[in-house]
Protein backbone atom coordinates (compact mmCIF):
# COMPACT_ATOMS: atom_id res chain seq x y z
CA UNK A 1 0.00 0.00 0.00
CA UNK A 2 2.90 2.22 1.29
CA UNK A 3 4.99 1.48 -2.47
CA UNK A 4 1.21 1.99 -4.28
CA UNK A 5 1.04 5.58 -2.45
CA UNK A 6 4.69 6.46 -3.39
CA UNK A 7 4.42 5.32 -6.88
CA UNK A 8 1.07 7.67 -7.40
CA UNK A 9 3.01 10.40 -5.87
CA UNK A 10 5.66 10.12 -8.06
CA UNK A 11 3.86 9.71 -10.86
CA UNK A 12 2.28 12.94 -9.98
CA UNK A 13 4.78 15.39 -9.87
CA UNK A 14 4.97 14.62 -13.83
CA UNK A 15 0.92 15.06 -13.87
CA UNK A 16 0.09 17.43 -11.52
CA UNK A 17 -3.29 17.92 -10.82
CA UNK A 18 -3.79 14.87 -11.85
CA UNK A 19 -4.30 11.80 -10.21
CA UNK A 20 -3.30 12.81 -6.58
CA UNK A 21 -6.28 15.57 -6.95
CA UNK A 22 -8.87 13.10 -5.95
CA UNK A 23 -6.37 11.50 -2.87
CA UNK A 24 -8.49 12.62 -0.10
CA UNK A 25 -7.32 12.39 3.14
CA UNK A 26 -7.47 8.65 3.97
CA UNK A 27 -4.74 6.21 6.19
CA UNK A 28 -1.23 7.22 4.87
CA UNK A 29 1.83 6.77 6.23
CA UNK A 30 3.86 8.24 4.09
CA UNK A 31 6.99 9.88 6.31
CA UNK A 32 9.90 8.90 4.67
CA UNK A 33 12.31 12.06 3.65
CA UNK A 34 11.56 12.22 0.09
CA UNK A 35 14.78 14.34 -0.78
CA UNK A 36 17.79 12.75 0.70
CA UNK A 37 20.95 14.30 1.28
CA UNK A 38 22.88 13.34 -2.12
CA UNK A 39 19.93 15.24 -3.87
CA UNK A 40 20.81 18.33 -1.99
CA UNK A 41 24.66 18.07 -2.59
CA UNK A 42 23.75 17.25 -6.43
CA UNK A 43 21.65 20.80 -6.16
CA UNK A 44 24.15 22.47 -4.24
CA UNK A 45 27.00 20.67 -6.34
CA UNK A 46 29.24 19.96 -2.71
CA UNK A 47 29.64 17.49 -0.44
CA UNK A 48 28.19 18.11 2.94
CA UNK A 49 30.87 18.21 5.46
CA UNK A 50 31.36 18.94 9.11
CA UNK A 51 34.93 20.99 9.59
CA UNK A 52 35.53 20.95 13.39
CA UNK A 53 38.14 23.54 14.43
CA UNK A 54 39.22 23.18 17.89
CA UNK A 55 41.97 24.72 20.19
CA UNK A 56 42.59 26.78 23.05
CA UNK A 57 40.87 30.30 22.92
CA UNK A 58 42.44 33.06 20.98
CA UNK A 59 44.16 30.36 18.79
CA UNK A 60 42.34 31.57 15.68
CA UNK A 61 39.43 29.10 15.07
CA UNK A 62 36.58 31.36 14.72
CA UNK A 63 38.98 33.70 12.24
CA UNK A 64 40.00 30.75 10.15
CA UNK A 65 36.79 29.01 10.33
CA UNK A 66 34.95 32.02 8.61
CA UNK A 67 37.29 32.71 6.30
CA UNK A 68 37.51 29.14 4.97
CA UNK A 69 33.85 29.58 5.38
CA UNK A 70 33.86 32.96 3.20
CA UNK A 71 36.89 31.54 0.94
CA UNK A 72 34.54 28.63 -0.23
CA UNK A 73 31.24 30.57 -0.53
CA UNK A 74 33.00 32.94 -2.77
CA UNK A 75 33.60 29.47 -5.31
CA UNK A 76 29.37 28.74 -4.83
CA UNK A 77 29.84 26.61 -2.40
CA UNK A 78 26.88 27.23 0.02
CA UNK A 79 28.32 27.54 4.05
CA UNK A 80 27.60 27.96 7.93
CA UNK A 81 29.63 28.62 11.05
CA UNK A 82 28.50 27.77 13.86
CA UNK A 83 29.88 29.11 16.63
CA UNK A 84 29.77 31.10 19.94
CA UNK A 85 27.97 33.79 19.15
CA UNK A 86 24.79 31.55 17.09
CA UNK A 87 24.74 28.90 18.99
CA UNK A 88 25.40 30.36 22.87
CA UNK A 89 23.19 33.01 22.81
CA UNK A 90 20.12 30.36 21.28
CA UNK A 91 19.74 27.13 21.37
CA UNK A 92 22.29 26.54 24.26
CA UNK A 93 21.32 29.45 26.05
CA UNK A 94 20.12 27.78 28.99
CA UNK A 95 23.85 26.04 29.36
CA UNK A 96 26.61 27.00 31.51
CA UNK A 97 29.91 26.15 32.01
CA UNK A 98 29.26 22.86 34.27
CA UNK A 99 31.43 20.19 32.86
CA UNK A 100 27.77 18.40 32.47
CA UNK A 101 26.79 21.28 30.24
CA UNK A 102 30.07 21.92 28.66
CA UNK A 103 29.54 18.28 27.33
CA UNK A 104 25.67 18.78 26.53
CA UNK A 105 27.06 22.34 24.57
CA UNK A 106 29.38 20.18 22.46
CA UNK A 107 27.15 17.33 22.19
CA UNK A 108 24.25 19.99 20.41
CA UNK A 109 26.61 21.60 18.51
CA UNK A 110 27.39 17.71 16.55
CA UNK A 111 24.03 16.96 16.26
CA UNK A 112 22.86 20.69 14.91
CA UNK A 113 26.34 19.96 12.66
CA UNK A 114 25.03 16.39 11.31
CA UNK A 115 21.88 17.94 10.54
CA UNK A 116 23.35 20.78 8.56
CA UNK A 117 25.85 18.33 6.64
CA UNK A 118 22.55 16.37 6.30
CA UNK A 119 21.28 19.44 4.58
CA UNK A 120 24.13 19.51 2.20
CA UNK A 121 25.94 22.15 3.60
CA UNK A 122 30.03 22.35 4.43
CA UNK A 123 29.70 23.50 7.78
CA UNK A 124 32.20 24.62 10.16
CA UNK A 125 32.26 24.89 13.97
CA UNK A 126 34.77 26.59 15.91
CA UNK A 127 34.42 25.69 20.04
CA UNK A 128 37.37 24.98 22.68
CA UNK A 129 36.42 21.45 22.52
CA UNK A 130 38.72 20.58 25.23
CA UNK A 131 37.79 17.11 25.13
CA UNK A 132 38.12 13.95 23.28
CA UNK A 133 35.46 12.01 24.17
CA UNK A 134 33.18 15.35 23.01
CA UNK A 135 34.80 15.39 19.52
CA UNK A 136 34.87 11.73 19.24
CA UNK A 137 31.05 11.86 19.33
CA UNK A 138 30.54 14.40 16.75
CA UNK A 139 33.41 11.96 14.66
CA UNK A 140 31.12 9.12 15.19
CA UNK A 141 27.27 10.29 14.61
CA UNK A 142 28.61 12.09 11.35
CA UNK A 143 30.54 9.22 9.98
CA UNK A 144 33.35 8.79 7.85
CA UNK A 145 34.77 11.08 5.44
CA UNK A 146 31.97 13.87 6.79
CA UNK A 147 33.96 14.80 10.29
CA UNK A 148 36.99 17.13 9.42
CA UNK A 149 38.88 17.62 12.65
CA UNK A 150 41.04 20.88 12.30
CA UNK A 151 43.73 21.32 15.36
CA UNK A 152 44.30 24.68 15.83
CA UNK A 153 47.72 24.31 17.10
CA UNK A 154 48.76 27.80 19.53
CA UNK A 155 51.42 28.08 22.18
CA UNK A 156 50.12 29.49 25.48
CA UNK A 157 52.21 32.03 24.51
CA UNK A 158 50.70 33.01 21.37
CA UNK A 159 47.49 32.73 22.91
CA UNK A 160 48.08 34.83 25.92
CA UNK A 161 50.05 37.66 23.30
CA UNK A 162 46.74 37.93 21.03
CA UNK A 163 44.09 37.79 24.23
CA UNK A 164 41.60 39.68 22.75
CA UNK A 165 38.85 39.86 25.05
CA UNK A 166 41.76 39.51 28.26
CA UNK A 167 40.82 36.11 29.30
CA UNK A 168 43.72 34.72 30.03
CA UNK A 169 44.64 37.88 32.45
CA UNK A 170 41.53 37.19 34.21
CA UNK A 171 42.07 33.55 34.20
CA UNK A 172 45.30 33.50 35.70
CA UNK A 173 44.00 36.26 38.60
CA UNK A 174 41.81 33.54 39.12
CA UNK A 175 38.64 35.74 38.17
CA UNK A 176 38.24 32.86 35.55
CA UNK A 177 38.05 29.70 36.88
CA UNK A 178 38.47 26.40 34.97
CA UNK A 179 39.48 27.90 32.04
CA UNK A 180 40.92 25.50 29.56
CA UNK A 181 44.98 26.21 29.05
CA UNK A 182 45.61 27.72 32.14
CA UNK A 183 43.45 25.51 35.02
CA UNK A 184 41.36 23.52 32.67
CA UNK A 185 43.14 20.86 30.43
CA UNK A 186 42.88 20.78 27.02
CA UNK A 187 43.68 17.14 25.18
CA UNK A 188 44.96 17.66 22.27
CA UNK A 189 43.71 15.51 18.79
CA UNK A 190 45.41 12.28 18.30
CA UNK A 191 44.47 12.02 14.86
CA UNK A 192 43.25 14.94 13.53
CA UNK A 193 42.58 15.75 9.95
CA UNK A 194 44.33 18.59 9.63
CA UNK A 195 46.92 20.40 11.65
CA UNK A 196 47.56 24.34 11.88
CA UNK A 197 50.34 25.49 13.36
CA UNK A 198 49.35 29.51 14.36
CA UNK A 199 52.75 29.91 16.07
CA UNK A 200 54.65 29.86 12.86
CA UNK A 201 51.37 29.74 9.93
CA UNK A 202 49.68 32.72 9.10
CA UNK A 203 46.09 33.10 8.50
CA UNK A 204 46.34 32.79 4.99
CA UNK A 205 48.73 29.66 5.31
CA UNK A 206 46.20 28.11 7.51
CA UNK A 207 43.15 28.80 5.27
CA UNK A 208 45.31 27.54 2.33
CA UNK A 209 46.45 24.58 4.31
CA UNK A 210 42.34 23.52 4.69
CA UNK A 211 41.33 24.57 1.32
CA UNK A 212 44.08 22.00 -0.25
CA UNK A 213 42.56 19.22 2.56
CA UNK A 214 38.98 19.84 0.90
CA UNK A 215 40.43 20.15 -2.35
CA UNK A 216 42.74 17.07 -2.23
CA UNK A 217 39.79 14.63 -0.79
CA UNK A 218 37.47 15.80 -3.09
CA UNK A 219 34.99 17.69 -0.97
CA UNK A 220 34.84 20.93 -2.74
CA UNK B 1 42.21 48.41 13.39
CA UNK B 2 39.53 45.99 13.12
CA UNK B 3 38.45 48.22 9.75
CA UNK B 4 41.69 48.07 8.56
CA UNK B 5 42.31 44.48 9.02
CA UNK B 6 38.96 43.58 6.95
CA UNK B 7 40.02 46.01 4.36
CA UNK B 8 42.94 44.20 4.17
CA UNK B 9 41.36 40.70 3.83
CA UNK B 10 38.63 41.96 1.77
CA UNK B 11 41.39 43.72 -1.00
CA UNK B 12 43.19 39.61 -0.54
CA UNK B 13 40.36 38.25 -2.10
CA UNK B 14 41.15 39.73 -5.06
CA UNK B 15 45.10 39.38 -4.54
CA UNK B 16 45.39 35.93 -3.29
CA UNK B 17 49.02 35.37 -1.72
CA UNK B 18 49.04 38.92 -1.79
CA UNK B 19 49.94 41.01 1.16
CA UNK B 20 48.11 38.39 3.66
CA UNK B 21 50.74 36.09 3.43
CA UNK B 22 52.48 38.04 5.25
CA UNK B 23 50.02 38.77 8.40
CA UNK B 24 51.51 36.88 11.08
CA UNK B 25 49.37 35.69 13.66
CA UNK B 26 48.84 38.98 15.82
CA UNK B 27 46.26 39.88 18.16
CA UNK B 28 43.35 39.65 15.79
CA UNK B 29 39.76 40.21 16.52
CA UNK B 30 37.73 38.85 13.96
CA UNK B 31 34.80 37.73 14.53
CA UNK B 32 32.03 38.72 12.34
CA UNK B 33 30.41 36.88 10.10
CA UNK B 34 31.65 38.05 6.90
CA UNK B 35 28.93 35.68 5.10
CA UNK B 36 25.52 36.91 6.17
CA UNK B 37 22.46 35.70 5.47
CA UNK B 38 21.32 37.95 2.28
CA UNK B 39 24.45 36.67 0.92
CA UNK B 40 23.32 33.18 1.46
CA UNK B 41 19.85 34.24 0.28
CA UNK B 42 21.39 35.23 -3.08
CA UNK B 43 23.30 32.47 -3.78
CA UNK B 44 20.19 30.13 -3.05
CA UNK B 45 17.90 32.53 -5.38
CA UNK B 46 14.93 31.96 -2.00
CA UNK B 47 14.47 33.52 1.09
CA UNK B 48 15.14 31.67 4.47
CA UNK B 49 11.99 30.91 5.83
CA UNK B 50 10.57 29.00 8.79
CA UNK B 51 7.49 26.91 7.67
CA UNK B 52 6.08 25.84 11.50
CA UNK B 53 2.99 22.93 10.37
CA UNK B 54 1.21 22.18 13.75
CA UNK B 55 -1.60 19.70 14.51
CA UNK B 56 -2.88 16.64 16.08
CA UNK B 57 -1.06 13.73 15.89
CA UNK B 58 -1.91 11.55 12.75
CA UNK B 59 -3.20 15.32 10.78
CA UNK B 60 -0.70 14.86 8.12
CA UNK B 61 1.67 17.36 9.21
CA UNK B 62 4.90 15.42 7.85
CA UNK B 63 3.21 14.43 5.06
CA UNK B 64 2.14 17.11 4.10
CA UNK B 65 5.83 19.21 5.10
CA UNK B 66 7.38 16.35 3.32
CA UNK B 67 5.39 16.88 -0.02
CA UNK B 68 5.52 21.05 0.21
CA UNK B 69 9.64 20.59 0.45
CA UNK B 70 9.86 17.70 -2.09
CA UNK B 71 7.60 19.84 -4.55
CA UNK B 72 9.93 23.35 -3.63
CA UNK B 73 13.53 21.39 -4.02
CA UNK B 74 11.91 20.11 -7.96
CA UNK B 75 11.67 23.64 -8.70
CA UNK B 76 15.23 24.05 -7.47
CA UNK B 77 14.89 25.32 -4.05
CA UNK B 78 17.13 23.93 -0.94
CA UNK B 79 14.45 22.81 1.26
CA UNK B 80 15.01 20.67 4.97
CA UNK B 81 12.37 19.11 6.68
CA UNK B 82 13.24 18.73 10.23
CA UNK B 83 10.73 16.25 12.01
CA UNK B 84 10.99 13.29 14.92
CA UNK B 85 12.89 11.39 12.67
CA UNK B 86 15.74 13.68 12.46
CA UNK B 87 15.00 15.34 15.76
CA UNK B 88 14.44 13.14 18.71
CA UNK B 89 16.73 10.56 17.80
CA UNK B 90 19.63 13.24 17.62
CA UNK B 91 19.48 16.58 19.01
CA UNK B 92 16.30 15.85 21.70
CA UNK B 93 16.86 12.12 22.24
CA UNK B 94 18.00 13.32 26.00
CA UNK B 95 14.16 15.10 26.37
CA UNK B 96 11.10 12.71 27.38
CA UNK B 97 7.59 13.80 27.52
CA UNK B 98 7.02 15.58 30.79
CA UNK B 99 5.99 19.26 30.43
CA UNK B 100 9.43 20.84 30.81
CA UNK B 101 10.86 18.46 28.28
CA UNK B 102 8.02 19.33 25.65
CA UNK B 103 8.73 22.70 26.01
CA UNK B 104 12.23 22.59 25.55
CA UNK B 105 11.76 20.31 22.44
CA UNK B 106 9.90 23.00 20.90
CA UNK B 107 12.56 25.22 22.23
CA UNK B 108 15.25 23.52 20.63
CA UNK B 109 13.68 22.72 17.49
CA UNK B 110 12.95 26.62 17.09
CA UNK B 111 16.49 27.71 17.43
CA UNK B 112 17.72 24.96 14.69
CA UNK B 113 14.63 26.57 12.53
CA UNK B 114 16.06 29.69 13.11
CA UNK B 115 20.03 28.46 12.20
CA UNK B 116 18.53 26.79 9.28
CA UNK B 117 17.02 29.85 7.96
CA UNK B 118 19.73 31.94 8.77
CA UNK B 119 21.92 29.51 6.42
CA UNK B 120 18.79 30.40 3.87
CA UNK B 121 17.17 27.16 3.87
CA UNK B 122 13.13 26.62 3.30
CA UNK B 123 12.71 24.66 6.29
CA UNK B 124 9.79 22.63 7.02
CA UNK B 125 9.02 21.19 10.79
CA UNK B 126 6.83 18.61 11.49
CA UNK B 127 5.48 18.54 15.74
CA UNK B 128 2.51 18.70 17.20
CA UNK B 129 3.62 21.54 18.90
CA UNK B 130 0.71 22.20 20.99
CA UNK B 131 0.83 25.29 23.13
CA UNK B 132 0.66 28.74 21.70
CA UNK B 133 3.31 29.99 24.15
CA UNK B 134 5.96 27.50 22.51
CA UNK B 135 5.07 28.28 18.93
CA UNK B 136 4.81 32.13 19.63
CA UNK B 137 8.27 31.82 20.98
CA UNK B 138 9.67 30.60 17.25
CA UNK B 139 7.52 33.23 15.41
CA UNK B 140 9.59 36.00 18.05
CA UNK B 141 12.82 34.49 17.68
CA UNK B 142 12.58 34.23 13.48
CA UNK B 143 11.23 37.95 13.07
CA UNK B 144 8.27 38.94 10.95
CA UNK B 145 7.93 37.29 7.48
CA UNK B 146 10.76 34.51 8.50
CA UNK B 147 7.50 32.35 10.05
CA UNK B 148 5.00 30.79 8.38
CA UNK B 149 2.45 29.29 11.30
CA UNK B 150 0.88 26.60 9.67
CA UNK B 151 -2.37 25.03 11.08
CA UNK B 152 -3.23 21.46 10.12
CA UNK B 153 -7.15 21.57 11.50
CA UNK B 154 -8.28 18.09 11.29
CA UNK B 155 -10.75 16.61 13.54
CA UNK B 156 -10.27 13.47 16.34
CA UNK B 157 -12.16 11.71 13.91
CA UNK B 158 -10.34 11.83 10.67
CA UNK B 159 -7.49 11.39 12.83
CA UNK B 160 -8.44 8.76 14.48
CA UNK B 161 -9.84 6.71 11.27
CA UNK B 162 -5.84 7.23 9.99
CA UNK B 163 -3.73 6.57 13.29
CA UNK B 164 -1.13 4.88 11.76
CA UNK B 165 0.38 4.12 14.64
CA UNK B 166 -2.59 2.60 16.35
CA UNK B 167 -1.32 5.80 19.10
CA UNK B 168 -5.18 6.55 19.63
CA UNK B 169 -6.43 3.31 20.58
CA UNK B 170 -3.60 3.33 23.37
CA UNK B 171 -4.14 6.69 24.32
CA UNK B 172 -8.11 6.01 24.80
CA UNK B 173 -7.09 2.66 26.42
CA UNK B 174 -5.00 4.81 28.56
CA UNK B 175 -1.83 3.00 27.64
CA UNK B 176 -0.10 6.39 26.42
CA UNK B 177 -0.90 9.14 29.06
CA UNK B 178 -1.13 12.79 28.07
CA UNK B 179 -1.57 12.48 24.49
CA UNK B 180 -2.78 15.80 22.47
CA UNK B 181 -6.69 15.84 22.21
CA UNK B 182 -7.12 12.54 23.83
CA UNK B 183 -6.13 13.56 27.41
CA UNK B 184 -3.92 16.42 26.83
CA UNK B 185 -4.65 19.95 25.32
CA UNK B 186 -4.18 21.35 21.61
CA UNK B 187 -4.13 25.17 21.89
CA UNK B 188 -5.53 25.84 18.26
CA UNK B 189 -3.25 28.68 16.49
CA UNK B 190 -5.32 31.95 16.60
CA UNK B 191 -3.75 34.01 13.68
CA UNK B 192 -1.78 31.03 11.49
CA UNK B 193 -0.53 32.57 8.39
CA UNK B 194 -2.37 29.19 6.84
CA UNK B 195 -4.95 27.34 7.82
CA UNK B 196 -5.28 23.52 6.05
CA UNK B 197 -8.14 21.65 6.72
CA UNK B 198 -7.18 17.76 6.71
CA UNK B 199 -10.97 16.58 7.03
CA UNK B 200 -12.17 18.45 3.64
CA UNK B 201 -8.81 18.87 1.65
CA UNK B 202 -7.07 16.02 -0.10
CA UNK B 203 -2.89 16.64 0.39
CA UNK B 204 -2.57 17.45 -2.82
CA UNK B 205 -4.93 20.49 -2.29
CA UNK B 206 -3.02 21.41 1.07
CA UNK B 207 0.44 21.44 -0.72
CA UNK B 208 -0.94 23.48 -3.07
CA UNK B 209 -2.41 26.05 -1.17
CA UNK B 210 1.19 26.20 1.11
CA UNK B 211 2.57 26.55 -2.51
CA UNK B 212 0.37 29.36 -3.17
CA UNK B 213 0.65 31.69 0.64
CA UNK B 214 4.38 31.48 -0.56
CA UNK B 215 4.18 32.59 -4.26
CA UNK B 216 1.90 35.47 -3.17
CA UNK B 217 4.38 36.81 -0.49
CA UNK B 218 7.67 36.52 -2.77
CA UNK B 219 9.18 33.40 -0.38
CA UNK B 220 9.44 31.80 -3.09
Amino acid sequence: MKLIFVVLCTFNIYFPGGIMAEQKATNLVWHEHMVKREDREELLNQKGTLLWFTGLSASGKSTVANEVASRLFKSGKLTYVLDGDNVRHGLNKNLGFSPEDREENIRRISEVGNLFVDAGIITTTAFISPYRKDRDYAREILGKGRFVEIFVKASIETCEARDPKGLYKKAKSGEIKEFTGISAPYEEPLNPEIVLDADSQSIEEEVQAVINYLTNNKII
